[in-house]
């Protein structure tokens, strides 16, 4: 018997208890998750996400020193003093290799904390695609996709990764589980073509990044299959590390 | 310039504001928006939608003898003592014609009191999908979707509407103007040459209804332009009457 994929378009959607003992996957693609997975893919040794500025600030602080990366972002916009901003392809194995990246990012730490009851928690983006689906087919559990969406708000690219691992899975024999994965997967299935970097952009938060000037995340964002690393989060506070599919 | 289409997957999830002054349309295509359009199509004079059942048998007892028709449903189900289900075929002319309409529904009810801050609330299904798109192209003013969902949980087949509207509108110079609406207008356009009907039944909302017996309400929900009607929700309490276009 095949499992189960299910997809909750926002955090806040999670039925309550739904994701218990079984595996989530955090997606927040412009751009936490892909960022997650460059700086993993490019040598360091684990992410600490944090909520608050001051709390990414100290927690960098109190580790020895020259280990910490300090990166995140508000309102899209690099924050003062920190090291680098949300852009994946900054994250280079001679800045990553090493390193602890201490991480603030709101959406996609909040995404974090809400799938915590999961038995594991890992996290995709379109870079780590193929591995992903590796590791839920691996594990032969029931799934759970969670979009970190913006704000309170559904996201158009995070909806379209849920879609691609749910139209995969569904063509391997697994069922869908609830509306969101249908949804999701005809969403995904829409695509006749077309390059996902137009699609990407054409979202609210590609329309964002495009006015920040960051097209090249979008870019960066809509490479498929760019790392076999799949990031999993465990712990308290939350310690993300590579695992899984690595070759 | 063309106006905007939004789409508000969970009334819920409608932003605070983001009605006023503009046109909402409340979809809840298993069953409730569909049964309202055949009711209004058989020739009913106007719908009360109602919460609870108890306030839909005292407000049938109010009007005049012979005027109210009960209908409703609870878990899919009829309610004792009401004439009418929720199956769209059961409203003929014949239990129609000139009647009042008492409806006791919970998600299309509550759709309908979350988008009351609105100017114009109509009521929308594959039913009368044409004449909705009718009435917005005329309005020529921004509008929003707003699903119904199930017992909050996002709907495949209220997606799937709000989708056929967001695609159609957006072919005419309509923009999108939210994820959510790009989000259903790509799941819509996923249909290739697959029959409706078939593809509602794939949802929780099908599988429930032909769980209980009842898959000629599939297809009645999944049968295009059948009515030119366009419910319209106006006055507290709220009444819903035949609008817009008629020919």
């Amino acid at each position: 018997m095949y499992p189960t994929l299910s997809v909750h378009l926002l955090p806040t959607l999670i039925p309550p208890g739904a994701l218990r003992g079984e595996v989530a996957v955090v997606v927040d693609v412009l751009r936490a998750s892909t960022v997650m997975v460059h700086a993993l893919g490019a040598g360091v040794e684990s992410i600490r996400p944090c909520l608050e500025i001051d709390e990414a600030r100290r927690l960098a602080a109190s580790l020895p020193a020259g280990t910490a990366l300090l990166a995140g972002e508000r309102t899209g916009l690099p924050i003062e003093g920190f090291d680098l901003g949300n852009s994946p392809g900054d994250f280079t194995p001679e800045r990553c290799e090493g390193r602890t990246l201490v991480m603030t990012t709101t959406n996609g730490t909040r995404a974090i904390l809400a799938s915590r009851e999961a038995d594991q928690v890992l996290i995709g983006a379109f870079a780590n695609l193929g591995a992903v689906r590796h590791a839920l087919t691996r594990a032969g559990r029931n799934a759970h996709i969670v979009c970190a969406g913006t704000d309170g708000l559904v996201s158009f690219e995070d909806t379209l990764l849920a879609g691609a691992l749910a139209d995969e899975l569904e063509r391997a024999g697994w069922s869908l589980g609830n509306d969101p994965a249908r949804i999701a997967a005809r969403a995904w299935a829409s695509r006749r073509g077309e390059d996902l970097r137009s699609v990407l952009a054409t979202g609210r938060g590609g329309l964002r990044v495009t006015e920040l000037g960051l097209e090249k995340d979008i870019a960066a964002a809509a490479r498929v299959d760019t790392f076999e690393v799949v990031p999993e989060c465990a712990g308290d506070p939350p310690r993300i590390a590579g695992a899984g599919a690595t070759g």
